[in-house]
């Protein structure tokens, strides 16, 4: 019997390699831009980017922020880093100091502040709006760009509603829409329509930059089909104590779960506070692996922020110090998302960002 | 008009600390301890921690585990720092360094290893079960402890379950069965039963030490009435842009949402990689303040991992570059928790962690 008491957060930088390569080969010729942005949503922009330009010789990142860029910059010194928020007053300075930054202008008033402060040796990216009504240029906008604006532009790009739903509607309107206004507005630049899902949509998808993020860790982007990548995450943690439970007894805060008959419980060491969802409250499952076997139970109680209690009144052999998968190959964060009523971007972002977790890089870069 | 593009993160350590004294004040004589554990809720333990031991005169930190008592220790060199999640063979070491750390023994396993691995000069605390069926001794385990056993122990602790409640029959039952157990078993020692919650249950709650967390960053833990403590966290984002809705436009990925007349939306820089939980999709929601006056809108479609999209059809003169108010004293994590079908707690814990916020600390430590 061991006793501890740290959740274990193992990310295989190796499966996550080889999913960029293989989103690489269905984009064929369009370049493949890697998604760094929210610290590699949780797991680790440096190492993230260390690994994709070094074997998987990546020389375009997306972030969300100038500071994000900052980041990152000095591991991949070849490549251009593409700022999904623009720039602004606040983040000016990293643009002037740093030519590797490109921002991404969706709106004409951020725009005139571009044309204010124009860097040299900077062409920046323009959004377009096509369907998803979030950041971008509406149409209106285009038609009031002079020939010199948009001169100014080394890539076209927009972002896809409804990627993860192969016939939607939305995606045949939105690559109508983009390809009028490309070839209206900017026929003689590059252009990227696609993130991770608009990849498996076909190859009038991916133009000539994808942009690989969510697949790419893993997540099932085409969820009509199962998933074609490789998992990256796994979450385990130590069971602190396991108890029985005597009929009538209440578990957790707020007593939410009553025990209809004797039960055993188990507590576990994380919680809200290391990401996982508290949504999962008396509806979630954490494994176990006893005799050589795997075994599920189900999180009874209100998740607390240190700890989960769950039902293993199945679970033979069950040991304080045993180890508890929360998410592993066999239950990814996709699964966890589906049981939590979110997607498992929300809960990697989460999760990935905690420093409770003893982190293993499992063939790190 | 200005152009920005990062979220911001206010902390008011001012009412942070006057929460601090106000239930200093409310719990009398006993010691008023500071749980700072889960890097103090995300606010930051290393602050939180300084303004508490310099100008709270905070003696007694609570953390859950044993890596993040290291990352205070210095800060507070005369005060007790207690290990909830206790001591195991991944943070003996830290143990051995420090003998400011005090490990929280919650089940017979763990006290063997403590036992095996003894610190000169540390007397654990031990967690006894009382109606929460979490962590802590049951009573039959409490049976078998021999004389010497009990001599081990500096302080018996447990957990209400239902303290937010004022008149749930668990506070009660707890309360007798803490009482009964701490007679019989350590007649010697401190006691402490109560985090925030418990201390508005009153004086028989108390004991020799309350262990104040939620309440004094600002939470409710007394919703059966208007919060008394004072307001800590407030966040805003930048406005990115403003654009009409023609009527039958989708909003956001999967387009959730759908316009039955024309509107006006803005696109504000904050999203769930930002710890704003995706439950507010379509229901959250965002203030501005524009001609001098409150306005509040509706978050529409999903929430996406770095911006949220609002229905601004009824402010008045919003421009890029102003600010929307996420939380913030007229609506605070409460208010918003609330909306997203969880607690403060969880999405106070996922906000203080993302680095994307410009960390603004109100009269800082």
């Amino acid at each position: 019997m061991s006793i501890l008491t740290r959740p274990i957060l193992e990310i295989d930088f190796n499966n996550l390699l080889d999913n960029y390569k293989q989103l690489q080969n269905i984009a064929k010729t369009a370049i493949a831009a890697a998604v760094v942005k929210d610290d590699a949503y949780g797991l680790g922009a440096e190492d993230v980017a260390k690994l994709l330009y070094e074997k998987g010789k990546c020389r375009h990142f997306f972030v969300a922020h100038a500071f994000e860029a900052e980041k990152i910059a000095s591991i991949v010194p070849q490549a251009k880093i593409y700022v999904l928020q623009g720039i602004g007053e606040d983040c000016l300075d990293a643009f002037q100091k740093n030519k590797q930054f490109v921002p991404v202008i969706s709106s004409p008033e951020m725009f005139a502040f571009w044309k204010e402060h124009k860097i040299n040796g900077v062409k920046p990216v323009i959004h377009i709006e096509t369907g998803l009504n979030r950041l971008g240029f509406r149409e209106h906008e285009l038609k009031a760009l002079s020939d010199a604006d948009i001169a100014e532009f080394s890539m076209v790009m927009s972002h896809l509603a409804c990627g993860d739903e192969k016939d939607h509607f939305m995606n045949a309107h939105q690559l109508e829409t983009f390809d009028e206004l490309k070839n209206l507005y900017f026929p003689d630049i590059p252009a990227s329509l696609s993130a991770s899902d608009g990849v498996f949509l076909g190859e009038k998808f991916h133009w000539d930059m994808v942009r690989l993020g969510a697949a790419m860790y893993g997540i099932n982007t085409a969820p009509y089909r199962p998933n074609q990548m490789k998992n990256v995450v796994r979450i385990k943690a130590p069971v602190l104590q396991v108890e029985p439970l005597a009929k009538g007894e209440f578990v957790g805060y707020s007593a939410t779960y009553r025990a209809s008959s004797e039960r055993k419980i188990a507590i576990v060491s994380i919680g809200y506070g290391d990401g996982i969802p508290r949504s999962l409250s008396n509806v979630g499952k954490i494994f176990f692996k006893t005799h050589g076997k795997l075994q599920e139970s189900r999180i009874i109680g209100r998740i607390s922020m240190d700890n989960i209690i769950c039902d293993v009144s199945n679970v033979d052999g069950l040991e304080v110090g045993d180890m508890a998968f929360l998410a592993d190959d066999f239950y990814t964060l996709d699964d966890m998302a589906r049981d939590a009523g979110t997607i498992s971007y929300e809960i990697m972002s989460r999760v990935g960002k905690n420093q409770r977790f003893i982190r293993i890089k499992k063939d790190a870069a």
